[in-house]
């Protein structure tokens, strides 16, 4: 099974991290490929940052088309792009965030966010609204963190993150946590030590909800309303979508 | 890794059938046990035979407890007794209701739900309130099939489901269905032939569900209000609970 | 009329301060039976006890319908077993989260509710939810009490009750509150002396809301998914209930 | 106990039809009084016939309060001016149309309303969104019978309810219907027997509901937003409101 | 264009100053005349006051209707009377509080209310609920002050409003503040200049959105609901209604 | 006033109409500058047609940026990129969607989509729920037509669409109908003459909007989440937005 994460955001160092975390939690037959458009924002902090990024997402998932790739993921925690890379291919694609909200309503009954800065936070709570699971999360905080600020080993950042978990832990009445930036993945295990709960990150969620996915047979449905997209005449630099969907 | 998958009710032959589609699907790695109570009814129609299988669940899980399983799968579509088992285990607990909508909801945008009896509907709708899927699901259909008709290679059966599934397709505006009863587990393949979009069986899809959680290294949550229940006097024939929890 | 008061735990003691207080409150030509199951848990506080408990509450309300009883209170603030519980009955069947919650709305626009302990949150979260009424509940709140040092006439108790009560009146925005365990039936008078506003405890709630649906000679609906439990074979210490639902 | 029945149209015939049937369910210590407000409109059709009846509702709570009333009942389905009157009265106030609402969710899962005009059903779904019962309600049905076609033994109109009363039964799903008009009081039974099953009229409804408020010594809360309006001038022809609070 | 602006309290002072503020924001082309009802009370600060104000819109939309009035605007921030006025006329009726949250949404994800006194706050909570708009508002503020007290260039009141909407903006997590009154209607710029983010007022924002509505010839629908009432007799203080619709 | 409507897609004969409906509707001291991207897609009917394009608006705000450009219009009914376009601009932003919903709450209780594909609901009904008017639309309806059918003055397309809003209007229970594409501009009086209720269409109803609000003074607001984005690094093809967002 060949797994694609998609780094939204152009930022290797950041798609290296990732790819390493979701081949950690990966099964042994499954192969992750981790790649970042060439194109757009070095981090994405924004809906501008995140339109951009979208574009990123659907480019990589044609280019995924040509490669016989099982599932996709888009390892932001806005889920840039969703839904258009759905339409794009048959093949299972599965937001982080989503995969997180999932994951952590299966081991606590109510949790909460803990995401890099709180203009994000919107994002989430829309998210949230849209997924269904505005009601099985109690609060979105933000640890004030910009996303690059965890690119190096950065320990103010980590104890930062561990102090606002244990707020939500104290304060929120909840069961888990639930880790709102992919660049988290690879510190998903020390904070949850850190922090004595449940610690959902969604990276390695993806991972194995991608897995599940495949394992099931299951395909983004082309039934209805995420079915391949009309083909159509693009112009400029999006040419190049005109007659290649497939 | 060791799957537990409990059939709440206490026919063998719809236990045998559900752990050998729970087989079929698993992980190489992957031990299914299916178990039923020796306690219950025979099958799960309503709240009452609901309310007594929850009791079978509970108990499969103290066994389980002794047996070193890994992850509990409560393979009856209105997820009996889910709570109450995830009090009783640190090991995730993960119902065929909940898990197909999970499923669902990452494949398609809208899906309906296609059960056995007009009169389980309410639970299913309940169960979508209860997990946030309401607004995901267009329809919960019925084909008026007693739940142990499925029992016997019936094609009159089968028949009937097929033919409530492509109305769902016809007429509801979906991407995916749902299949609204384990005794349906080992009919998902032909149903989807024969039907043309995603269609997501509860009992396959929490296999999957449980093996990604367990690769997570994800529990049950101990922090807050699925902990272990406070240890207590039971009396009569529940009084073997008064000090057994593990 | 005669209205079985069930207690869903099994301490006797519960029983008759909640039969007295629900005596207390009947009309002239009621008749309160209190009763509580032989078999379970001393107390209810968690999804595990509910579970437990859901059966003796079936198991009373096929023993009332032996005894011509009019209506059935299901008296633990959980309401566990209560949509099997009017499955099994003509007769109107009423919980006391349920009664109070009705009631609350009726005398303010929004309420709080105090309950035992903070773990039980979730279970009225998800009763206001299923009810409806979600959005006329402000907070849970949990005086942090076992249910059980309700019943030695605990003045340490009562007090932490109402302090949380004040806290409730004065920073939630409410216009009364709702008493969240059965056990605090005889208390409720005191409390809402020392609160200074309306104070709903469900036991007796329920009473008039039982007497009320009788007078109007209303009964739980036959027709569709409350209908009786098709009968069909149980098995082991359940296999009582194969033919003997009338 | 003084109930008293405010038809808050001017049509003395309905008056006197609503109080009968008020006092029909009475319990033996309970006193009905029926009246109507001398200004206003012959029938309530309308958000505009609603909003001129709110003040003959607000009046006679005005005279009752000198009359030493118990509780207050608003007999027409709208509800009109519910909330005002709660807060010019410690005595419960209760809605017929809410009354009902309650009454259904407590012997069916869900109900439908049966209305008379269409151009109404507006106002029940406002209701039913703000009550927290929406999500119990399948449909708002309208037999298109203007109210006062009810006043004189109308078989015609009672058969286009029972019409429309078997089509909520047979397509809605539906446990128990809600009768949308006042005027429909005295033919609940009728109705009931010709459709079988729960059917719930507002009126009988709450009298039994005031009657249980006034039992359980609950008052409308005086604490935070339904408390007395605060005085002040009021002029012209309702100049009288001035200082005349009681 | 002529915009009928209706104070709904028969405070004349402050017509005056709503039409002022009303004017100073009006287009070109557009006349503003700002009435207010001869009976009722000085000030709104209850849903009683709200019951007998509807009264007084729905009389001034009568008198409009004779002076080819091309919108209405209901100035008292719960809207009263807004759904019976709509009904009387084919012009557009807009609620000043529907138009500030309205206005709110278009420039920030998320607003608080800051309203006079808190009793006052379910009116706005009713309001954005039956609106659609619950999930925009963080919170509903209330600076405790007394609609008057907005009447005489009062500086302690404009302080209390400035520093409740700076707790809003640096507790709620908004992007914009809706004043919940239409006497702080000339009160607006300086506290937005006070606070720094937009803040909406309702006379104004409904003065910008019927001049909208007007000139895109949009009219209140006269098909289903919102349609002319029926003609009916009225009775006393209200029998001028019963052949006077237009 | 200058006002920039960005028509989403590259098809220049629809700007020009879009244009063209815009200059009718406005103000006589409103500019109206009617453009499109050079680089996307030449019609919007999907999610990934939608992502392109939001590049394109993205781009078309920071051009409209140094053009002193007071209000932005986003003239695709799925309001593509509309958050990320307000983070780039203090302007104010409306999407056609979201300004055609508002003035149909206002004008009627409750309206039906009519749009053109089928494919196409779901952004529609993606968009309602997130801008709080889920509860306000009847239905989304498509007339199936591709967007690009609109375009010569096709009387088959403008028949189906009215076919569509006749039935909307017959069974939906509805007072208004919202036009669910920008290219149906110019054909909104003849659609509204034809079916005989208001007829909302958001090209239109925006220009009004952005009137209302450059009138008011209000502008997209920067405190909080729609502050302008983080400067950034950005590379390939999106590298000229590194340091050029003013």
């Amino acid at each position: 099974m060949h797994i694609r994460v998609i780094n939204p955001n152009t930022t290797a160092s950041m798609t290296a991290r990732i790819g390493k975390a979701a081949e950690a939690i990966a099964a042994p037959g499954t192969r992750i490929s981790a790649v970042n458009p060439q194109d757009g924002p070095v981090s994405i902090e924004s809906h501008f940052d995140e339109a951009i990024s979208a574009v990123g997402v659907a480019e990589e998932v044609r280019r995924g088309e040509r490669e016989s790739v099982d599932a996709y993921i888009v390892a932001c925690f806005g889920d840039p792009g969703l839904m258009a890379a759905r339409e794009l291919t048959r093949a299972p694609v599965i937001g982080i965030a989503e995969a997180a909200f999932h994951m952590a309503t299966l081991v606590s009954t109510r949790f909460s966010v803990v995401t890099t800065l709180g203009r994000t936070a919107i994002i989430a709570e829309h998210l949230l609204a849209s997924y269904g699971f505005a009601g099985h999360c109690r609060r979105v905080r933000a640890a004030e963190i910009p996303v690059l600020e965890l690119e190096d080993n950065n320990e103010a950042a980590f104890e930062r993150i561990v102090a606002e978990c244990r707020r939500a832990r104290d304060e929120d009445g909840i069961g888990s946590i639930v880790l709102g930036c992919g660049g988290m993945a690879d510190l998903t295990g020390r904070i949850s030590d850190a922090v004595g709960l449940p610690v959902i990150e969604g990276v390695t969620a993806s991972v194995k909800l991608a897995e599940a996915l495949v394992g099931l047979g299951l395909h983004t449905s082309k039934h209805g309303d995420l079915a391949f997209p009309r083909p159509k005449p693009f112009s400029g630099r999006f040419a190049d979508w005109s007659d290649a969907r497939h």
